[in-house]
């Protein structure tokens, strides 16, 4: 089953052409020799190959004066599709997108995390399914499941480790699920979609908004994506590589001490954290019990955008709060950009102005002085466009070119 | 000049094939050969270019029972020399290493880091020709020289910026200084060692006493070295690379706000900042301030080491207001080692301890569950070991390894 180590070099090569193809770098067949140093004719026929399997498409340009202008090379983004699945605490956004990361079908839906991987991950099963009978095309055509769920994960093996929220998870396989489905179906006892060609990626939810708006930047290696709605996260790409940490926790800044506040107790068991201060579900019970009507997020956004003068202070206040943890994030991590999302950020003029306020008085001006500090423009897509950007990542690299290359059944 | 896309790829695999050897992962023609996916052939037309050129050295073995055991290889340490250099604001360490960080001639001296480029790197020069000597090797046996500076550094180009001390040096281009001393020799007006063979790698002092911990350690791929001297600092290894974040300024912590201390001004004009409370000057400063004897770091050492017991009272606060700091960079960057450096990180019992206490308390559980928090083992070593390690990392890399290859004079 193991490919040989001449295989996995003529992987890896193949692997190589087709990224210099897809980002653009070398669009023609000259150019790739040049890039890669293989002659003309090992660029010729691995290029043929990617073209055979349907992975590439070269176009003849329209003769133009003398000669003829060389052939243009591109990836056929719809050679291989992925589902990107972003699993919230409360509701899930799935989507079938080609390896470009374009959705051909997309759905927002509620569901509660806590029901467990059995009941949540067999709805996601189904709803892929759904989502390519609308766009019409069969599942074998789903090469990658990219699913991102609200808490630490092992991504090497997909596994869901200790979340805070996320009842009956705890250690649970992700992608055991959909092997088990397949099984089950050889003995005809599943429905669903046939999705035994999908290799599956788990990650935090987090990590993947964060991957979702770097690929959608072009201004550095280093980006932060906090995360303020209910409660507050971090995903990190450092180098232009998910960040990680030595145990899937990296990001989880919720739990920062905030000084100053040690009165307030948080659910993980310390007191002061910033996101028992500061997060949605906090300044939802403060405006509470100051009074107003407001049970959640939600109800902070409408006060604050209606004017409520107590809302509208105490998000502020949350601003300072959350930018002096973010101020000294700069310093330690020195990003070229800080993208703000989840619902609070929606809160642009009231939120941003605080933290952004903050951080460029408090971090060190060398770690500031070409620091961005914006909000996402991807909004609630942020994590299905980074779920479908790192599944098509995976599938043109060594490791994943396989998939791609084998024959349609 | 420049190598041709096909020099280039014989390069990346003579690289490929050296690091290898090296790393020890396979130390055997028939391993390179598994490993790389490379014929058998061509393995052996780029192992005997290595081993003609003294890169890599082949051992026959002694002949055990029946049949001969295949030959073995190993990289040849010797083949290139390293001037690993660690500039501090006050004292300089110097070695002549060899490919695997063995030093040949090791010294540390005192300087003025404010003297200014032209007299540190001028004694910095000199003393790499005398080191030479005590090593009985010739200057054209140098391939790198590796310097870490006590200020942010733009890596790529050696240059330094905006440096909170190092009077002069803001904007100067370290490698440039080399490259004219070797012009000026050509008009015969230098002295000092002929080094024009060597490649200049220059890198923030933290950073490389990071790397000098990381490359000795073998148990993971995310560390954080604490360097708690005069004042305070901190260098990131991710996945097993140096972070330097978008502008050389990641792990500047020593500004990062403590709570609860805004009336400490710092130099950096801000207030609060951890160094100016818990830094060593700021310890030194306030046991004098208490009537002790306490002009610097050294001395706060003493007094601790006396038992004197204000001393050891504000070193143990001292302590646990780091431990606040690196307990939020726990957090955020899930390492799996912290190690202490720095002068004051010797007392150990009284520092080490209640740094330990607040994170663990602190941190969230799945962030220290396998987290180490120790002091250096390195010492004052630090620098040059790391300086000594990215030297040879680059020399064995595609970029580097042409200049090891490069036929004797």
């Amino acid at each position: 089953m193991h490919p040989s180590p001449a295989e996995l070099r003529k992987l890896a090569s193949l692997s190589e052409l087709a990224c210099l193809v897809a980002d653009g770098s070398a669009p023609r067949r000259g150019a790739l020799a040049q890039a890669t140093g293989l002659s003309r004719a090992a660029v010729a026929q691995r290029v043929d190959l990617l073209i055979a399997r349907g992975l590439l498409v070269e176009t003849e340009p329209e003769p133009a004066g003398r000669g003829r202008p060389p052939a243009s090379l591109r990836l056929a983004p719809e050679a291989a599709l992925v589902a990107a699945v972003d699993l919230g605490a409360t509701h899930c956004r799935i989507a079938v997108t080609t390896l470009d990361g374009r959705p051909l079908a997309e759905e927002a839906r509620d569901l509660d995390i806590n029901d467990g991987p059995a009941r949540v991950l067999g709805a996601v099963h189904e709803l892929i399914g759904e989502l390519l009978g609308k766009a019409g095309r069969p599942a074998r055509d789903v090469r990658a499941i990219s699913i991102g769920v609200p808490g630490p994960v092992e991504a090497s093996t997909g596994t869901v480790i200790r979340p805070p929220i996320m009842h009956g998870w705890d250690g649970y396989r992700v992608p055991g699920f959909f092997a088990d489905r397949e099984g089950e179906r050889k003995h005809g006892h599943a429905n669903g979609p046939e999705l035994h060609r999908a290799h599956v990626l788990v990650d935090n939810d987090v990590n993947i908004m964060a991957f979702g708006e770097y690929s959608r930047r072009r201004d550095g290696e280093h980006l932060l994506y906090v995360k303020v709605g209910t409660g507050i996260g971090c995903g990190i790409v450092s180098g232009g590589v998910l960040h990680r940490g030595a145990s899937g926790a990296a990001g989880d800044i919720g739990h920062i001490r905030l000084p100053g506040h040690d009165d307030v107790l948080c659910h993980c068991g310390n007191s002061g954290c910033v996101e028992a201060v500061a997060g949605g579900r906090a300044l939802a019970n403060a405006l509470k019990a100051a009074g107003l009507e407001a049970e959640g997020v939600r109800d902070v956004v409408r006060l604050v955008e209606q004017g409520d003068p107590v809302a509208l202070r105490r998000v502020r206040e949350a601003g300072r709060q959350i930018g002096e943890v973010l101020a000294s994030l700069v310093s330690f991590h020195n990003p070229d950009a800080i993208v703000l999302g989840g619902r609070l950020a929606q809160l642009q003029e009231e939120l941003l102005a605080d933290i952004r306020a903050v951080i460029y008085r408090r971090a060190l001006p060398l770690a500031t002085r070409s620091l961005r500090i914006e909000t996402s423009t991807l909004g609630e897509r942020a994590g299905v466009e980074g779920a479908a950007r790192l599944a098509a990542r995976h599938l043109l690299s060594p490791q994943g070119i396989g998939r791609l290359l084998t024959r349609p059944e």
